[in-house]
């Protein structure tokens, strides 16, 4: 398959984002950080978290509001009633939000509160929850399924378009082998594929990429000089205390120093 | 397992490698770039080869002289012959080169030509080869077998080291999962993981890593950002007709215009 | 992890089920196939396969109403349409059936129809869907997703019994894996170990497991030896015309030999 | 790949082998046992070992002298020391051993005390190795790399049959993918695309295949229902004091009642 992989120009496709009263084109050669705590816990955790983002340069704001869980014991997040935060929030911050929708039963209710829905690896082969999205207008960033070939990725994508009102921007965040010293192996090869051979625009996330905060910066700055079109990443004010994923949650300084060393990677790849 | 990587500083070993008559230092803060064909086929090519990356800031060169082929009916390298041409063209560049050994007993054979041994993805466990290895004092480049956990490569690192007189570099080159997109999945998450918890100096091969010759500058770049101590590529004067691994070389312009980026890359991370 | 596997013995669960008018026992000992289309086309595809692995042994069928596909291009199932050829067929072989559910919402739907309910692939981490079936009381045939942890797996077994209502048999249906030979790679491994670590009935899907009928037959011969609780097992009258998953069906000659030697080995090892 | 597999008869590969004063035929059809333990160790454990065995309807012996280890550190066999016993047990037991040769330069040490060369998983790809023997005429147990495709493996093969001298017998050990609740997945698929569509015998380790000793008699009667050539089994007097391997050997009662059931499987398949 790969000996014959070619450099034919393609057109990007330019994902158009509303955040806050800002335009966001992704894909069209910006570079795009979003950035946020794993799960929404309470007002203070993210208030502080994507207030302290958007002063460093943050252009949208994650946060999850229905985590999907490996047990039904753990943590499922705090489900509708972070919405009214989402709102607050946002608009205090003028900031957008991504937040991912598990439940085809939901993306009426979460509507009006993001400006880009998430569909999350362990959904991407959820074609219910796919075809409902079609039948929205709001962008969506399809993360990679943590086993899915890119060919079947961008076929989920195309559920999704062919409704013809929603666009995708697809997210790769690590994929399951046979290594076990990280939590999964960052696919940059399947990003620097995407980058070339489709018309998606592609941002990385390194957090579930390689699961350990002390790697995430390092995998970060190598998604930009890759020439992906943004990063998406987690930020907690206390890790440690982290409802989920704490793990590889950046703190606020760690946050800081990443964001100062991207916007000098990002200058000479030639993204904004 | 990954739960409790935290940031303790590790010092770095750093190997001296004579290359011509220049000292290398691989692991101490400057970036190195090895280039050179896959195999040596011929004077011509390997000449013209070594001359254009060497003029391009290449610190050392690579070439094949003995090559592991799936096949028994494939190109083999040149062998004993080759020798002859890795002694003239390296006084020619004033360059030292790696190049693989197979078998432990082409390593006398070798030893005068080399400044650093290549053991090969496919005998990472080849312990027999890396004892022999331990009783002499060049040092190794130890590629990580394509399906071994980091842990195995420490250890056979261990096996050569155990002489107390070779030091070992090591070099991710890619490894084998399910994605068939791309030949390999470069691992730069262990890299990132080598990089901050052992006290190896990391150099990484993106040519075998992705495969593919329209995507190797990305995943180079990326490996400068994250950084890596050096990279390892293959260039050939027409990649179209090498007797290996035709696919993923540079050619001589791509070479070039990678050799500028990187360049700048590595003033921002640090490396020299 | 696997060190410490010891053989203390586990009192398994044993799962009920209502098929036609014969009551099942999954995992008491005996040894029970299912079988029937992949999915369910017209009637005289449907009628003619379950009449001919009724006849032949089958104890419970199997045909897909919904069926996942990577792409919205391909055959999506009959849908609605064909539950009322399932309520013919299955009246007219006194036989129930297991099928595929998708979507939360359709579960009301699909409950009278139905035997046992199942959960795709990839649909293993679709926790609204697991939760859902967690609110009825007909039982659940889990598949396992292809690259889920086998804790992974029980863990989205107990979101379905959480609560308290729906009984969970466990279906091995293949990984992915390196390898490409085959569609999947069966993981028998996991079946002996949930066979002798867990309480769950266990059953074996050779057809996706392997994906290729001329060895679909070996693969459910070792399920069989192995001590699986059964297996489930594609058939059409003409694969080679089949609108989903045509090269991994059996056609009904080779099924009939199938299960004569299926039924010489579960004597052997002690299955019914 | 695997659309187009079809059924086309493929005349079989039979391998003569002298175990002691018998003549096996492996691939004949009739099914062989392969047993002893992982490392020689003394003469009192490879003794009691080996008489068992053959008690119990072993064909032939296997047993370590050099053991390729992921660590320097751990016992790496008896070397030549074992030599002697290897000597006195298979004329005592009238049998003969299989033994894994890693060096080239221990073909010659070994060959007299050989029935069949065993080249280790960790050695499919060293090239160096499989020419070496195939400058000589015993016949070898060809085990799968761990990561190794078929086609890679069947290469693998081709390069020791390349003198005319040895035939080769392939053996699958299974393969590392993402799950780590047994040691390795054995893959049956590939044991059974071998069996229908290669000419080699194919054998099967169910002890390395899946590493833990209470699992191992089921797949080892999973194997003997798919109609594999056979099997290669470990057993120790006291697996928990073994110096290697001891998680996955068999102690002789379990070796004992895995040989009865055995028998009564294959009676069934129609190997003899």
């Amino acid at each position: 398959m790969f000996s014959n992989i070619t450099d034919t120009k393609i057109s990007k496709k330019i994902v158009e984002i509303v955040s806050g009263n800002k335009n966001l084109s992704i894909g069209g050669g910006s570079f795009c950080v979003i950035a946020g705590p794993c799960s929404i816990e309470n007002e203070l955790q993210f208030s502080s978290t994507a207030n302290f983002v958007t002063k460093n340069g943050a252009q949208l704001l994650r946060g999850g509001v229905w985590k999907p869980r490996t047990s039904h014991k753990s943590f499922q997040g705090l489900g509708s009633v972070a919405l009214e935060l989402v709102k607050k929030i946002t608009t205090e911050t003028n900031q957008g939000i991504v937040s991912e929708v598990m439940d085809p039963r939901d993306i009426e209710e979460l509507y009006p509160y993001v400006s880009l829905f998430q569909v999350g690896s362990r959904n991407m082969h959820n074609y219910s929850l796919l075809k409902e999205l079609a039948q929205q207008d709001k962008p969506v960033l399809l993360k990679r399924g943590f086993a899915s070939f890119v060919d079947e990725w961008i076929k989920s994508a195309e559920y999704i378009e062919q409704g013809g009102k929603a666009s995708v921007i697809l997210c790769e965040r690590g994929i399951r082998t046979f290594e076990t010293v990280t939590r999964n192996t960052l696919d940059l090869n399947s990003v620097a594929f995407i980058k070339h051979k489709t018309h998606y625009p592609i941002i990385v996330d390194p957090s579930h990429g390689v699961g350990v905060s002390l790697l995430v910066p390092d995998l970060a700055l190598a998604a930009a000089a890759l020439g992906a079109d943004g990063i998406m990443v987690e930020v907690h004010p206390n890790p440690k205390e982290a409802l989920s994923d704490g793990p590889q949650a950046l703190t606020f300084p760690q946050f800081e120093i990443l964001m100062t060393k991207i916007n000098r990677i990002i200058e000479i790849v030639g993204q904004k």
